[in-house]
C-alpha cells in the first residue's frame, strides 16, 4: 500500500509515568487515585518472564509491518534496535530494570512504553493492527512452546534416571504388588522401567496436545483482525514454533487452551510423582527398608534425634495438589466465559507458571533422587518367602499339565490355606504328596503333578519363567532394557537442570 | 507347547451362585454375611455396559490360547459359541439378563460363570493366562475408543451445525464484545465460526490424546505377565484399534490415564460449551434480543405466565460441573497411589462413564438448539449505532494517512469523548473539521483526515474493510466458510444422535 | 383476607398426561417434539427420593394458605387427605408409582398433578403464592437436616466403633509414625482415639454449618415474594427444623449453599476416611502386619490364588475422589451465576445425593471393619526394638538433668550415630560410658547422666512415662478413654445402619 | 519438678550457619551439596510472616516451662526479651532481616537459632518439649485467628457498602431475573439487600467453623506429647482465641483442617463475589446498562479508543478459580496421608495464604466498587414495559377473586399470547372485556375479574403490593433495610482497609 511520508509531530510525548499511554484524558484505573485498584489491576509481576517472547513477538510483527508498507524500514531498524537494547538491559538487570512501572500494568505496556522513550515516534507505530488480546496469546503460546520442551526433556531425563538406576540393581528379585499385598514375584527392573514408561508417556502427551494446529493468533486484533493489510502468514513464517496463523479471530483471542492443555499434562506428570513418591516412602519405611535414599534428601526432625525422613518424596507427593489445583483454578476460570477476550483471562499465566515452576524442580529433584538411591538387595532377598509369590506360578504349571485354569486357581489355592493352618511358610515346604491329594481332590489324577512342580516354586525361578511380552521377570526386564539402552544412545543433549 | 490332553474331571464344578468361583473355600465379601459389603465392592451396576467390549477381548484371547496350544482349536470353538451365545441374551435382554449376579462382583466374573454355565470344562480354561487387572485395562480402551469416536462425530456434527446456521444467518452485522462490552463490528457468521473452530478442536484434541501408543494391555496379567507361552502380539493384531502390546506389564495393569485423557477432553468439550451456553443465554435476553430460541428447547415457569426460560442453554452451562467433578474425581482417585492395581481404580468407570454421558447429551442437544436458532437482524440493527464500535477503524484510517498508531488511538480517543460531551451517538455525526482539528491539537496537519475518513464509519463500512486472514468482518468469514463447506463435502456419514 | 366463595368451575381441567399444567397452549420442551429434551430437562429420575419432604411443604403451605383465608379449611382438608393418600401410594409402591412421569420435568409436578387428579378444584389451589423456586429450595433443606443427622449419628457411631476397638487392644504398645517413619512409642489407642477424635470433629462440623439460620425459604416465591398475605412465620412454625423464614427472597431462591456446606463437610469426612483407610492398608501389609482384617472385608484375585486384599478398605479410599468431584462439581455450578433462580442449580441434587449415598455407605463399612479388626500384639513387638524409637525420651531425661534441649538433643543424634556405627539396635544396648562420654563432649560433667538414664528407654517404659494432657501414650490414653466411656454412656440411640 | 542448675557448657555452640541446630554431624537437605534441594523443602519464603504468631506461641511456651520448673525464672527473662528484640527487629527489616536464612528451612529454627545468637543457653532451652509439629500447628492457628477476623469484618464491610447503596438506590424500581428472563418487579434494594444477606451470611459460616473447639495443639510435640511436666493447660490460657487444648497428640499435630475449613470459607466468599461480579458485568453492558461503575474501577484498550472495561469486577469472578484451586490442593494434599504429620502439610500455608490474599484484596476492592457506583434510574425506567413483568400479579389478583391458582396461571398466560398476537407490549393494554372473556373461557364467570385489576399492572403498582416477609418488593425492602441500620448502628470499628 502507498505509505504517506511519516511525518512526526513533535508535540505528541508519551504520557508521564502514572498512566497509560492511551489514557491521558482519564482518571482511570492505576492512576494515583486508588492505589489498590492499580495493584489489583496489574500482572506485571508474573508476567514480566514473557519478556523474551514478547520481543520476538514484537520483532516478527515490525517487519511484517515494514514488509507491507505501513513503517519505513528505517523506521524497522530503529524498532529492531530499541527492542535489542530493552532486551540487553533487561537480561542484565532482571527485576530492578527501571522500565518496570507496575501503573503500566503489564509487561506489554512496559516495553512499549520503553520503546517510546528510546526512539520515539516509530515506538508508537509497533502497535500498530495489534491489540493486547492477540499480543498476549502469542506470547503465551511462544512460552508454552518453550516450556513445554523443558517439561519434555525433564522427562526424558527422569525416564533415564530409573534406565540408570534399573541398569544396576534392576536384576534383584522383589515381590511385586497389587493392592499393596505381595503378589507374584518381579525383577527390580521390572518396576523401575514401569515408571520409565509413565513418565516417558508424560513427555508424549505433552507433545500431542500442543501440536494442535494452526496457532499464530497475531494479527487477530482485539476480536475482529484489521482493516489494515497485515501478513499474517510473514508473521508465522518467522515464529516457526507455532505453524501457520490461526482461522478465527474471535477464536484466536479468546481461548485459553494451550494453558489448559499444558497444566493437564504436567497434572498427569504430577500425579505420576505422586505414586512414584509414595512407594518410595513405603519402600523407605523401616519396614519395608527396600531402598537407601542419600542422605541430600532426607532431613532430620527439631526433637527426635534419630529421625531421616524422607521429605523431598513428601513435598513432591504433596505439590500435586498445588497443581491439581491450578488446573481446576483455570476450568473454573474459563466456565461460563463468553466470546471475546474477558480480563478474567489474564489470571491463566498466573497458574501455568506455578505448575510449570513446581512440576519442573520435582522432576529435576525426582531425577536426582532415583541417581543417588540404592536398592537394598539383602533385605528385600530377606523377606522374599513371604506371601506365597509363587501361587500363580504353580497353577501355570498346572495349567501346562491340562488343568483348567480355574480348577488350577482353585487347587492353589487350597494348597496355600493347607499351608497357612500347617504354619508353612511357603508352597515350597509341602510335599509332592500334598499338591498331588490336591488335584485328585479336584478330580484330576494325581500324577497330573509331578516333581517338575517344585522348579516353578521360588521367587528366583519364577522371574526366570515369565516370558510374556512386557513381563516384570527377567526376559521382560533385559528386552525393555535393551529397547531404553538404544534409545539412550541416541540422544545427545545435556541432562536438564535447574 | 505340548499341551496335556483335556481331562475334564466331573466333580470339577462351578460354585454355587453366591460365591466368586475362586473363593468356594472362604466366607469373604460377598457372602450372604454382610449385604453392605457385597453391594460396597461391586461394579457390576456400571461396569455391564462394557459386555461387548469384553466379549471381543476374550474372543481375541481364546484364539490366542488356540494358538499357542494351550487350549484345542475344538475348546477354542466352543468358547467362542458360548460368549456369543451370551452376547446375545445380553442384546436382547439387557438389564434383565439372568446371569447379572451382584455377588459375583463385576462383568467379568458374571460372563466367565454364565461361559462355565454353558460349555462347561473348556469355559474354565478362558481364564488361562488372565487378570481381571489386563481384562479391566482392555475393556476399558476398547469402549473409549468407541467413545472417543462417538464424541468426535458429536463434536464435528455440533460444529456443522454451526456452519449451517452461519451459511443462513452469516451475513448480518452485529457488535462484537471484548469484556462484554461492545467492542468493533463483526458479522454474525465470525462468530458462529468461531464456535465451530472451538468445537472441531476439542474433537481433534481428542484424536491427539488417544493415540499414544503401544497400548493393547491383555497379556500383562495381574502385574508380571505370565510364565505361559502367551502371543501378545496375536491379541493386539486381533484388535487393531488399540495398536501394539504395552511395553511394560506393571504399567499397564495400573495406570488409568486413558480415563483420564478421555475425561480431560470431555472437560475442555463442557468447558466450551458452558462459554457458549453463556453467550446464548446473553443473547436471549430481553437486554440483548440478538436470537430466537425454538420453544421446544425453552420452558415455562410454575408461577409466572410470561416466562420462556433457556432450561436447556443453562442446563448445558451448569452440567460443566459434573464433568469437572468426573475429571477431578479420576485425578483425586490416582493421586498417592503405588503401583500396581489397587481397588481404588475401579471408580475410574463410574466418573468417565458419567462425564461421556452428560457430555454426548449436551452436544446433541446443542446441535439441535443450534440448528433451530434464528437470529434476530431487525434488533441487532437498531442497536448498532450503540458503543463507538467504529473507533478503532478511524485510527487505523489515520494510521493509513501516516498517524503513528499510538497518537492515532489517542486523537479518537479524544473524538469519543468529544461526542460523549456533545450527546452525540456516533463518531460520523462529527464533522470534518471535527476530525481535522483533533488532528491538528496532536501536532499532524489538519488536512491528515480527509473526507474520506467517513467512508472507515459505520459498521456495516468496517465489515467490509477488514482484511487480515482469519478475520470476523465479511471477508474473513467468506473465505472460513468456503473451507468449511468443502469438508462438509467430505463427510458421509449420517449425524450422530442419541 | 375477604375470601371470594370458591366457584370451581367444571370445565377447567388439568392438562391430559404429556404436558405440564401450566403450558397447554404451547408446544415446549417435555412435548412429544423431542424426546431427548423431555429427558435432557428433567430431574425426576433423582428428585422424586425428596416426596415425604416435597409433601411435608406441601401441608405446612396448605395449612398456611387456610390459616389466611387463602382457601377454605374444607380445601386445606381435602389437599391433606390427598397428600396422604399419595404420600402411601409412593411408599408402597415407589419407583413403580403410576403418578411419576418424566413428561412433567420434576417431583413438584407429578405430585401437584396427582393431588389435581385426586381432587380435583382445591389441589389447583395449592401452589397459590407458591413457586418451584422455592419449594425446591425448601425441599432441599428439609431433607439436608434429615441427611446430616444421619451422617452425624454415623459419624459419632465410627468414633465410637474406634473407641470400642481401643478398649480392648488400645494397650498395646506400638511405634508412632511421623514421615511414615518410626518416631515415637506410643500405645495403640492413642491412635484409636485420634481417629474417634477426627469422626467426632466431622460431625460437630456439619452440626456448626447446618445451623446458619435463619433459613426456611417458603413463601420466597419466584423471587419476589407474593402479593398474597401469606404468613411465612406460620409455615416456618410448622417445620421447626429450618427455623425462622429467610430475610430476603431472591437469596432464598437463588442460592445453594445448603449443598454446598453439606457437601463439604462430607468431603472433610471422606478426606479423613481416606486417612484411615491409608494407614488400615499399610498396616494390613505383609511388610507391618499390625492388624487382621476379617475376611468379610477382604477379597480375593482372579489369578493368584494366595490374595487376600483390602479391597474395602481401597473403596473408601478410592471413593473420596468421587466426593470431592461432588463438592467441585458444586461449585462450578455455581461460579459466576448471577441472581435468581436460574436452571444450572437443578444439578445440585445430583451432586449432593451422589456425595451422601457414598459417605454414608463408607461410614458405615467403616464401622463394621473397625468392629471387626484385631490388632497383632506379638508382629507389633517383636519389631518394637527398631528404630530408636525412644531416642526422645533420653533427651528429656537429659533435659531433667540440666541439659538444654537443643543440646541433648545434640548428643543423643551422637549417640544414634554411635549405635549405627557399633550395629546396635538400641540405645540400650549403650553402656553408661558411653551416654556420660557425650555428655562430657558437649561439655557437661559426665555425671550429668546418671544409670536412671536407662529407665527412659525401651518402648514400655517410654508410653508409661509421657505426662502431657492428650498424649498417646498410656496416661493420655486412659484419659480420654474415660472420657469417650462418659460419652458412649449418654447415648441411647441404635448404630446407625444402611 | 525439681530442677538442676543451670550448667551452660561454654563448647556447646549453635552450629555455623548452613546446617540446621540439630544436623551438624550429617550432611542432609540444606548442606551446600545440593543448592536445589535447599531450595525445595525450605519454606521460609512464605512462613515467614507468621513471625509474630510464633514469637507469642514462644513466649507462651517459655512461660509455662518456668512456671512447671523447667527453665528459671531469669532464663525466662532472658527468652522473653531476646524475642522481643527480634519481634522489633523483624518490625522494622522485614525480608531483609539478617536472621532470615533459607538453609535453616523455616521461620522456627531461624527463630529459634536467632534466640541463640542473641542469649546463648537460654535460648537452647526454648524447644523444651515442643517440636516444630506443634509449634506450627500452634502458628497457623493463630493465624487463621486473625485472617478470619479479618476476613469477618471485610465481609460484613461489603455487606455494609450494599446497604449504603440501597439507602440511596434502593427504591428505584427495576426488573428481577430468573433465568436471566425479566421475572418480576422488584426494587433496586430488594437485590442489593440480597448481596448483604449473602457476603453476611459468609462471615457467619467463617464464625461457625472456625469455633470447632479445643483446639490449641501446643504440647503435643512430634506426636506423642511429651515425658516431660508441660503444662498445656496454662499454654492455652495464655494464648485465649484458641480455647482448650487438644484432646489427641497425634490428631492435633496431623490434621490441617483449620486451613481447609478457612479455605472453604473463602471459596464460598469468593464464588459469592463471583456471583455478583458476572451480574454487574452484564448490568453495566450497553444492553442492560442498569449501573454506571466509576472510571476509577474500569480501564481503557491498547486498540479500541472508546472502551471502558469493567476490568476489576472480571477479575474479582475470574480469581474465584484460584481459590476454588487452593481448596482442592489442600483436599489432594490431605488425601491418603497417614497419620501424624507428613512433610506434604507444610504446602498447607501456601495455598491458604494465596486464598486469603486474594479473597482480602478482592472484597475490599468490590466495597469500592460498590460503594461508587450509582444505578441508572432513567435507563431501568424506560425498559420497566418490556417482558410481562406483571404477570403474576394478575394471577394473584385472579386467586384474590376466588380463581385457583393453577387455573389463573393459564388464564394470565393465555393474556400473555393474546398480548404478543396483537403486538402489545403490556397487560395494562388489555381491556377489560379482555380479561373477562379470558375468565369465562376458563369456566369462571366474566364478572370474576373486575376493573380493579388494572391496579395490579404495571411494575411500579406490583412492588407496592408485595406483602410476604423478606419481599423484593417496597415493604420488604424498608423492614430489611431497618434491621440493617439498627446493625450498622451497633457497630463502631472502622472499615477494613488494605
Amino acid at each position: 500500500m502507498a505509505q504517506r511520508p511519516s511525518t512526526a509531530p513533535k508535540s505528541a510525548k508519551v504520557p508521564a509515568s502514572g498512566g497509560k499511554p492511551w489514557e491521558t484524558a482519564k482518571s482511570g484505573a492505576g492512576s494515583a487515585s486508588d492505589p489498590l485498584a492499580t495493584r489489583f489491576v496489574e500482572s506485571l509481576s508474573y508476567d514480566r518472564r514473557l519478556y523474551k517472547h514478547d520481543i520476538a513477538g514484537s520483532l516478527a510483527h515490525a517487519r511484517m509491518l515494514a514488509k507491507v508498507g505501513l513503517i519505513t524500514a528505517d523506521e524497522c531498524r530503529q524498532i529492531e534496535g530499541g527492542l535489542a537494547a530493552i532486551q540487553a538491559e533487561i537480561d542484565a538487570e532482571g527485576e530492578q530494570w527501571g522500565g518496570w512501572n507496575q501503573e503500566l500494568e503489564d509487561l506489554h505496556m512496559c516495553l512499549e512504553a520503553a520503546l517510546i522513550e528510546k526512539i520515539d515516534e516509530p515506538g508508537r507505530k509497533l502497535h500498530t493492527g495489534r491489540s493486547r488480546n492477540d499480543q498476549v496469546a502469542l506470547d503465551l503460546k511462544l512460552w508454552v512452546e518453550d516450556a513445554a520442551t523443558d517439561i519434555e526433556h525433564a522427562l526424558e531425563d527422569l525416564a533415564f534416571a530409573f534406565v540408570e538406576l534399573a541398569r544396576r540393581d534392576g536384576r534383584i528379585v522383589m515381590p511385586g504388588y497389587t493392592h499393596l499385598q505381595r503378589a507374584q514375584p518381579i525383577v527390580v527392573g521390572g518396576e523401575l522401567l514401569a515408571w520409565a514408561s509413565i513418565f516417558d508417556r508424560a513427555g508424549r502427551r505433552l507433545t500431542a496436545v500442543r501440536t494442535l494446529i494452526p496457532r499464530n493468533p497475531l494479527g487477530s486484533g482485539a476480536l475482529a483482525g484489521s482493516s489494515l493489510p497485515l501478513d499474517r502468514q510473514a508473521v508465522a513464517d518467522a515464529l516457526p514454533a507455532l505453524g501457520d496463523p490461526t482461522p478465527n479471530s474471535i477464536d484466536a483471542t479468546s481461548n485459553r487452551e494451550t494453558a489448559l492443555d499444558m497444566t493437564y499434562c504436567l497434572a498427569i506428570a504430577a500425579m505420576n510423582l505422586s505414586r512414584w513418591a509414595e512407594q518410595w516412602v513405603l519402600y523407605n519405611t523401616s519396614e519395608f527398608g527396600f531402598i537407601h535414599l542419600d542422605d541430600r534428601y532426607t532431613t532430620g526432625s527439631s526433637m527426635m534425634p534419630q529421625k531421616r525422613n524422607p521429605d523431598m518424596l513428601e513435598l513432591i507427593r504433596g505439590r500435586t495438589g498445588g497443581v491439581y489445583g491450578n488446573l481446576f483454578a483455570l476450568l473454573t476460570m474459563c466456565k461460563g466465559l463468553p466470546l471475546g477476550y474477558n480480563r478474567d483471562l489474564q489470571e491463566d499465566k498466573r497458574q501455568v507458571f506455578a505448575a510449570y515452576d513446581c512440576v519442573r524442580d520435582c522432576l529435576v529433584m525426582a531425577r536426582r533422587i532415583v541417581l543417588t538411591t540404592r536398592f537394598n538387595s539383602e533385605r528385600i532377598e530377606a523377606g522374599l518367602d513371604r506371601g506365597f509369590l509363587d501361587a500363580t506360578s504353580l497353577a501355570e504349571y498346572l495349567v501346562t499339565r491340562g488343568v483348567a485354569f480355574r480348577t488350577a486357581h482353585q487347587i492353589v489355592g487350597g494348597l496355600v490355606r493347607t499351608c497357612e493352618q500347617r504354619g508353612l511358610h511357603a508352597l515350597a515346604q509341602l510335599a509332592l504328596g500334598d499338591l498331588q491329594a490336591a488335584c485328585s481332590a479336584a478330580g484330576y489324577p494325581g500324577d497330573t503333578c509331578g516333581a517338575d512342580a517344585f522348579s516353578w516354586l521360588g521367587a528366583a525361578r519364577v522371574v526366570a519363567r515369565y516370558q510374556t511380552f512386557g513381563n516384570a521377570g527377567l526376559t521382560g526386564f533385559e528386552q525393555q532394557m535393551q529397547a531404553w539402552e538404544t534409545r539412550l544412545a541416541e540422544v545427545s543433549r545435556a541432562p536438564s537442570s535447574v
